[in-house]
């Protein structure tokens, strides 16, 4: 059991005007009950009703029950002293109470209160907190330097930052995978990834290695050992993942570009949870030496950004060049099925809007082969792969990966051959099928079949979630086509991104062909 | 000039009650003023007097004239978009906005800011700005991991965590010296520096490698190539250097210990600046194998903490086993003359506190040889051997630093092989002299002349400071002998440090016994 934090009460008190009798006590209540994580009795000392507003860096939270529901999810509050109180009395029945707090761990913060008077007690209806950030944020960051990795030569992405995904060699660092035991038993790396070698030559610069879903086996954007990266869009939300590090950087603003992976939607995913545009481009137009497999045969490097100006700019350098994009574009009500019924109204309005505007001619429907069929073809393949890259490690090192993706390798692990073959067949077959029924338009998706689910969902739920959306960005895999996300669309603030999938070998025109659909904001 | 930014005032607006007449036409003129710079406008904007507060990442300033003079000092606000306004009424002439901000580089920040009507107009009586972090803050780090380097071993430093002042080799990595030219030349090294090594041997992690002034030939803190790292303990200072990353990193909470040197005083001016524990051990008495030289007759390798309990505990397992401390204390009105007022009050009054309470006995006084004279030898031959170490570097690359540093070392150059001898005897004749007055008591000293400069204060101004407080702390580097620094006083809120010196090899019985004067925040 955790030791009794004892409130001490004695810091200096300012104020302009007599302090309204009992507030000052209301003040050290909360404060007590802070520091005891006494959730019932900080709810109590919160206003009711859907204006009370709480806000730090993981966002602002509007209502009572969105702000109860977050204390429970955070297992209290960090250790403080309060090191001097502000108090600005506004009128007899309400306050301003400003806070300088000192963290047990060092540094200062502050918090910032609106107190009203409610009968014979107070009440916050208003705080913003701000505290001590740390060196790097070990949820987004493995090392990050200033940068980690200067650029070798001057081009069009001068003045870019990029953060590196956990699975791309740094000569001179080793490669981690979201895995800590992997990490450790690494050793640094002689060479660097094509992939990172190629942003360094055209002037962008490495601000260090971001954090991954163990192994990137995952699309959540969770990691057990490192912290799951915060959603810098929607607070308390899971990040996306597997690229949840990198598109976390991208989304808080501490780089321009994440390099990193789509097997299943690894890059499509945290592109859509935070309001990303992301490529995963044909498979094969980027070369994957240096980078550590999750399965091959669906396997691509590829970009987020914050703006598809600088995606297509990306794209453009780092691809070799890109066949016209064809004019038609297609979508299919079968996707529809997959989603709820707000994502599914977010998705077809967007279109709609889309469509008015003249951004785009309606697209036409297409029969796709059965979705969930589909999926299953694909996820064997993909885990058969997974296990003959893991299974030696992860057989010496049961415990090194955990929850879901540790499940996920077991099942991997009882793929049999003949399972695998028939897996691979059916990928084969679908794959003629969509193209035929494709018949070289454009199609156009949701990029995740939700937006971002928040980190307190079951696992079940997020399992559900996972289901539905990779029946539907498996299709690019399957296609070995490339696949835009761009952020188009949102479900109640939070964002949801279009995807687009287009023929082979047309990846940056499609990126092109998204940003006549999705303007960057400026 | 800057492109003019637009401020677009569409964002959504909530409210749980009609908002007063006006309030929103002064938020949005606060939004341009501040996107325009316009100063003036935000004073005007800003209520007056001594009550008004604005705080953020860098402290609570309270009072329009610091928030003024904060305004001035900074260049401009980041630019941004606001997303979304939440009004919350208080009464007809209060309300509360808060703002979620979309910064132009991404993420999110907050605004909050309480609103009074002032005749005609409305006027904000108190603001909280929280906004998005770097990766890493350049400022204070140059390369940080989670951790950087593990532990080799275990120890009593397990859990421990360091910043490395970017003087000290560590395998794998460059030192950086504070001067991007110096970094861009150097190459990974292949061995990592005694101190460090001793370090992770005894189970504390490197978690980065931190700022220092230029060639650590400075005690300001102040570095152009990288920015200046912030005081995490007084708004707006000067962090104390050189030792300024790695004491920022522990004043901060981001790390427990920072592996520092001290020539001249920086290990203890930083410590005073911030609040903090620091030593400067024996000179010798850690090995300075992998450590870029200052002035090797001066250079010491040492220590900074938040409690002088760790401060101990890191001494007693790095350094070799210590003398007990002599009983006899001593100080010298001498050095009184070289601080202003406040400081000079604050050290006597403290000392008399202390003598009261029982801590100490009242220290008696000695005479010191002229504190101007030992400074003038000292600062020769540090200056001497300074150029000894960088002339050759500094002759071909005669940019690479910048300012003082530059005057200094344009100085050092010109010393002449008689001069530098002459000052050489002098140093020799005052450590006698020393030694003699001080009869093998312990010298009680302000560790600073005064608390941390502002900033914003002129080179004149720094350099006056620089040179009473060179003259305190030569005092240990012309002795050879250990001194720490432990957060004894303040002056108008912000810290200020008590000195002891002992005697050579009583190091870690020296921090003991400033352990029995100071005690640790808990």
């Amino acid at each position: 059991m955790a030791e009794r934090f004892v409130v001490q009460t004695d810091a200096p008190v300012s104020s302009d005007a007599d302090i309204p009798d009992g507030l000052l006590a209301s003040f050290w209540r909360y404060e007590r009950a802070l520091m005891a994580d006494d959730v019932a009795e900080l709810d109590r000392l919160f206003a009711p009703g859907p204006s009370t507003m709480r806000g730090d860096a993981g966002g602002l939270l509007v209502g009572h029950d969105a702000i109860s529901a977050f204390r429970k999810g955070r297992g209290g509050a960090p250790k403080r002293r309060i090191a001097r109180v502000e108090v600005r009395v506004i009128d007899a029945d309400s306050a301003l109470i400003v806070a300088v707090l000192a963290p047990a761990i060092g540094g200062a913060g502050q918090q910032t209160q609106l107190w009203r008077r409610v009968g014979e007690g107070w009440q916050i209806t208003a705080a913003h907190v701000s505290g001590p950030t740390p060196a790097v944020d070990p949820r987004v960051w493995r090392i990050a330097g200033t940068p980690l990795v200067r650029p070798t030569a001057s081009g069009r992405l001068d003045g870019e930052t990029v953060a590196v995904k956990d699975l791309f060699a740094i000569q001179g660092h080793r490669i981690g995978g979201g895995v800590p035991d992997y990490l450790a038993a690494a050793r640094a790396s002689h060479i660097t990834a094509a992939a990172v070698a190629s942003l360094l030559a055209e002037g962008a610069a490495i601000t260090g290695i971001a954090q991954t879903d163990e192994f990137a086996y995952s699309i959540a954007g969770a990691n057990p050992h490192y912290g799951t990266p915060p959603n810098a869009m929607v607070p308390g939300a899971l990040p996306g993942g597997s690229s949840s590090g990198p598109a976390t950087a991208v989304a808080s603003g501490q780089v321009t570009i994440a390099l990193a992976t789509d097997t299943a939607g690894s890059i499509r995913v945290p592109a859509s949870y935070q309001g990303l545009w992301g490529l995963r481009p044909t498979h094969g137009a980027v070369p994957v030496d240096g980078v550590l497999p999750l399965a091959p045969s669906f396997d691509t490097v590829g970009w987020l950004t914050r703006t598809g100006a600088l995606l297509e700019r990306v794209a453009t350098g780092q691809l070799p060049p890109s066949a016209e994009l064809p004019r038609a574009r297609v979508t299919s009500s079968a996707v529809l099925a997959e989603l709820d019924d707000a994502t599914a109204e977010a998705f077809t309005e967007g279109i709609e809007r889309m469509v008015a505007d003249g951004r785009v001619e309606r697209p036409s429907q297409v029969g796709l082969p059965d979705l969930a069929e589909v999926h299953a073809a694909f996820r064997t393949v993909q885990a058969a792969e997974a296990w003959r890259e893991h299974g030696e490690f992860l057989t010496a090192h049961p415990q090194a990966v955990s929850g879901a993706v540790s499940e996920r390798f077991r099942a991997a692990a009882a793929i049999t051959d003949t399972e695998e073959r028939r897996a691979r067949d059916a990928v084969a077959r679908f794959r003629v099928e969509l193209e035929t029924a494709l018949d070289g338009a454009v199609l156009m998706l949701p990029a995740a079949a939700s937006v971002a689910p928040q980190t307190t969902a079951g696992a079940a739920e997020v399992d559900r979630i996972r289901t539905a959306t990779l029946r539907i960005t498996c299709l690019a895999g399957i296609l070995g086509a490339p696949s835009v996300a761009a952020p188009a669309f949102s479900v109640a603030g939070a964002p949801l991104g279009i995807a687009l999938v287009g023929p082979r070998g047309s990846d940056a025109s499609l990126v092109a062909g998204a940003r006549t659909l999705v303007d960057d904001r400026v």
